[in-house]
This record gives C-alpha cells, structure tokens and sequence, in this order.
C-alpha cells in the first residue's frame, strides 16, 4: 500500500486534485518531503495542461491513483537547494516535465534517456521509490532532484516554457533523433493540437519545409498564416494526397485517434520515417509492402531524456520557439478541460499558478 | 502492348516457362537482345528458385505477365562483353539478381539503390524501356547492362552464389542498413526458410549472437546445430517469450504469412528495430505504445542495390557465408515448386541449368 504523503511529509503544499475518476478537480492539502540534499525545492508558478493529464484524471488508462494532482509542465522559482545542489541557485528559472526520477544505473539512464528507462518515476500519479505518492505542478511548490530539473533561459517567458516540458521535448527528440532536424528537408506533422502546433515550429525552426496533415479543412490559415506551416494537406482528399505522395522525409504523427498509416506511409520518400508521438488505444493496421518498397519505417518516441530536454528549451530561447497558449486562473481548470476535450484550445491551455491559487 | 521478345530479338534462347497462372513451367524458346555496348552475355549455369517465383508463375499478386520464365538467382560464365563493358571480360563468372535496369538518374540510383528506383526493372515478368519482356534465369543465358551484373568470387561455388543474389542480399541489407552488423549484439531472425537460413548465417559472420524464433520446435536442432544460432524461441511458448523480453538489438522478419508482431517489438530492447522482409499480404497489426515506450522501429528493407550486392558477395566469398542448397535438375523444377510450396527444402533449390537444361 501506498504511503500517504499528506501524513508522511513535513512540507505543507497546496494544490487542486481529482479524488476519483469523475474529471473534476478541486482544492487540495497535501505534503511534500524536505528537500534533500540533492533537491532543488520550486515555487509553482505556471503549469500547462497536457492531454494526458485529462486522460488521468478520467483513469482511462486504468493505472491511476488518486487523490490525484495533475501536471506535468511545470515551470517556477527555486526557493530552496540541497548542500549538494551544483546546477541551481535559490531564484533561477526552472521546470519540471514528465519525470522526476528513474534508477540513474541502467543504460538508458547512462545514456541520458531517462525517458526509456524502465523504472523511471512520472511526475505525478506514481509512487517514488520510498511508496510516497507523486503530485504534479497543479500546486504551489515542488521539490526535485535538480538531475530532473532544467533551467529556463531568461530569454523565454515562464508560462510558455511550461508545455515545452512535454509538448515541446516530445516532439523535439524525435526530431532530433530521426535526422528530421536538417535545413531543407521537407517534414509533414499529422494534427493540429497542443504536440502538432509545437512540431510545426520546431521543424520550421530547424530550417524544414513543414506540410501540415490534418482531416479539417478550417485549421490551413491557421496552419499557414500563424504556424508558418509551408503547405496543407486535408488527409481525406485524395487527390491532394496523390499528388503529395513520395515528397516527405519524415513525418510527426500526433494522433492518439485510430487512423490509417497507408496513406502517411504513401506520402514518405524512399527512406522516409513515420514516427507516432501519440498512443492510439487499439492497434493500426500496418500495411508491410509499402514499407519494403521503400524502406521506410514506423517509429515512435516518447517524450525525452533530461539533457535533451534541456538542450530543447536552450534551443527554443535561442530561436524564439514557443507554444501558443491561452493562460488561465486555477479555478478555470475544470472548464479548461471540458474545453480540452473537444480540441477548444489554441493550443495549450497554462494555469496561472503563481497569482490565481487560492488557499 | 508488349512487343514479342520472341519476334523482335534476334538472339534464340531456350528455357522453362510458365503459360499461365496452373504453375506449371514447360520448355520454352525464346529470344533475348543483342549484347549492346553495355551488354554482358553470359552462359547461366545455376538458378536459384525463390519463393517469389511461385508467386509470379501463379500470378498471385496480379501483375504476371506470360510467358514467364521466372529466376532471379542467376549464377554463369561471361560469353560476350560489349565493347564498353568495363568490368568483366569472357570467362568471368558473374552473377544477376533481382533488377536487370532502373532509370539510372533518379536520387536512388545516384545514391547507388537502385532497388528503390521507381522505375527499376525486375529480372523477370517485367518489360524493358523498349517493351519487350524481361526473361529470367530459368534459361539457357543471359544478356544485361554491365551495371546489373555482380562479379561471384572464385572462392565462392557457383551454385551456391546463386541463391544470394535475392535470398542473400534481402538480409544482408537490412542487418547492415540498421546497423545490426557489429559484434556483439543480439540480433532475432523469424522463420527459418530460404531468407532466415541466410539471417542467421550473415547475422553469425557479422558477430552477433543469434536468436532463432520459430512456431516450429522441430526446428530447434537444425538452427543451433547446423546453421550455427545461439538459441531458439517458439513464438507460441509464452513463458519462452516473456523470459526473452526486451532482449534484441535488432529482429529480422522473414516471415510472409499474417503474423503478430507485439511479442517480437516485446524482445527488442530499447531502441530495438523490427525490420520485416517479408511481405504478408493483408495489414498487419501494430500496436503503437509499445513503440513509444521504447523508442523501437517498425521498417522494411527490399533486396538492395547493386553496390551493396556485390559488397554482400564479397563479404560471403570472404567469411565462408553460404546457403545451405539442393541442387535438382530442370525437370525437376515443377515437382520442386510442389515441394517448395510445403516449405520442404533446406533451405533453397538451385536448378543446374549447365548440366540438366536439355533443348
């Protein structure tokens, strides 16, 4: 059994919870442990709202735990460090993303894709090794070992970090990882949402031509004209798709829905890779000659290591990446994801932590 | 309309072919073209029989053109060289594979892969530029562009050679191409026929320990003690699966009937690459947080180009790396399809086309 971290840590917190798998959130007492020597203790000033935490909050992955404190695109202040803390100092910009532990021994984590190791520690709704229960950045403070801390640049304002921490590095590692990160390539990115919109300026960013993919005809002016998107493709005409097929290097599918691979496969070049950053529930069906034809492949990535993610909000700084959000109070949360659900946001929603929650 | 090699060439041919989709192969004369400036005739001495060949003299994908006469693993002896051929001269014993022509000026063919150019020619069953047939190996000779045409090492025994110049370079391309070719890792090979008998074997000469995974125990014996693997997994042991989870750097999949693939992405480590060469016919399932989870990839490689074919020769000649053969007569090429068609061989049948091809 758990142990209960509103009982067993001395650091009060403060925060909004689900308590069950209702979708709706309210106001939270719960604790946090002192910061060790190795932590970094933060002030909570903004956290974005992912999908996923929506997807959590419902239990609709059926590994939840609750009382529930949702977030992870968490960005603030550091108020505290440990003795040995050698990265931060109490007042610099940090963030916490997806993770906030994992073993450090296997060879992911000596590889720095903590992301892949086995026993890494999300953010919130796990358990640390010691039993205690994870919360996330719907809250007023977090602590950390400052090895899954990263440093926000000045250049880059607090709020629009936030997503960068998951939205951002998840679309940034495959990216960088797929050789999708070279001028002059030509990089199709599937949806539109909170993951689509950031793969669109990060590709563009790296100097690609970027088609967006997308079943909704209203969303190319927008594509175009405030992504920066250099051309459109409504995936359910298929002309337009005949006449683009065989012209991507790569593609950035941010689907969660079931969808057919066959025509994204059709629209890759020989040596062309699909890589899926969202997690359809059933299976896809995998058409295998056209893969063969032209060696392309299907990937998938899931989220990043820590020095990545660091590198990847460096890089938004230097090139002035940054999500579009739409900034609101704490106590608009329930209502925000009423509005996540049916896509009503452009394209990230970021709680206003610092100045709108409320004790 | 086709135009009638049997008319419009002016050298006579004799061979095997199949008249329609019964598959059956009879005698069949025909012609081919004047050697040009290009040209390499030669004498074909042994012909491998892929099982590809069963599938085109029954038309099974539709696109069979008769008479066919099939044979894609085509080993002999130089008779005639144009007067620009470059790299070989009467005598030299020469081998074709799978593509007797490509455009030549496409970005694959520049990047020497021929075999994904669009408008590649296959050896058999398809037309040239000028509209006539492409006849294969099943044939007394041969006449191709130089450029298609790989040397076969004097270490190397003809009919043995034969078989790696579709079976051979199918594997050895993806193993290499995915950097599955260092020593030291641990590299799967699924279905143990004419393809992953040569996984194993190249996978071997490569370095790495091999795993066999098969739905036949049978096969267990044959794997480890005569092609040389490591060890052998039944696909439908579970406990054999589960205990070999997150386990492979690389899985050749050789297999082209519908099959699962979540337990073979559950072997590979992070990272790991499922890379399929055969082709089932209808969609396969993929599941995709699998994918995610560990970075994995989902590809597919089609034979290789001809660079990589006769570095793959080379490589054969100098690491002793052969199929295991049965060699047959011509007559005896419908009673092999019959046997082919049960999976009874080890692990391919070449015809001896020099001694047994009776006008």
């Amino acid at each position: 059994m758990a142990a209960q971290a509103e009982i067993e840590h001395p650091r009060k917190a403060f925060g909004w919870a689900a308590r069950d798998s209702s979708g709706l959130l309210s106001p939270f007492n719960f604790c946090r442990r002192e910061p060790g020597e190795k932590d970094v203790a933060f002030r909570v000033l903004y956290c974005g709202i992912c999908h996923s935490d929506l997807h959590s909050i419902k239990n609709e992955w059926g590994t939840s735990i609750y009382p529930m404190v949702p977030g992870h695109e968490v960005a603030g202040v550091v108020t505290e460090v440990g003795s040995k803390v050698e990265k931060f100092k109490v007042g610099d910009k940090v963030g916490v993303g997806c993770l906030v532990d994992s073993c450090r021994t296997c060879q992911n984590c000596c590889d720095n894709l903590e992301n892949y190791c086995p026993q890494s520690t999300f953010t919130y709704g796990a358990k640390y090794r010691d039993g205690t229960i994870t919360y996330g950045g719907y809250s007023d403070s977090m602590v950390a070992d400052e090895h899954f801390v990263v440093r926000i640049p000045d250049r880059l304002p607090l709020d629009a970090a936030a997503p960068l921490l998951c939205a951002g590095i998840t679309v940034y590692s495959p990216l960088r990882y797929y050789g999708l990160d070279k001028p002059g390539l030509h990089v199709g990115v599937v949806g539109l949402g909170g993951l689509g919109h950031m793969a669109v300026k990060f590709a563009k960013a790296f100097g690609a031509k970027v088609t967006v993919i997308s079943t909704s005809p209203n969303k190319k002016e927008e594509a175009i004209q405030n992504l920066g998107a250099d051309s459109f493709l409504i995936s359910r005409d298929q002309d337009q798709m005949q006449a683009a097929m065989g012209t991507l290097d790569g593609i950035i599918d941010t689907v969660s829905a079931v969808h057919p691979l066959l025509p994204l496969i059709g629209l890759l070049k020989s040596h062309g890779k699909l890589v899926m950053v969202g997690a359809p529930e059933k299976p896809l069906e995998l058409p295998v000659f056209p893969l063969l034809a032209g060696r392309k492949i299907v990937a998938g990535t899931l989220i990043g290591g820590l020095m990545e993610t660091q590198e990847m909000i460096d890089f938004a700084a230097k090139h002035n990446v940054k999500p579009d959000i739409e900034v609101i109070p704490m106590d608009y949360v329930n209502t925000a994801m009423e509005r996540l659900l049916k896509a009503d946001v452009k394209y990230r929603f970021v709680i206003d932590i610092g100045n709108t929650l409320k004790f």
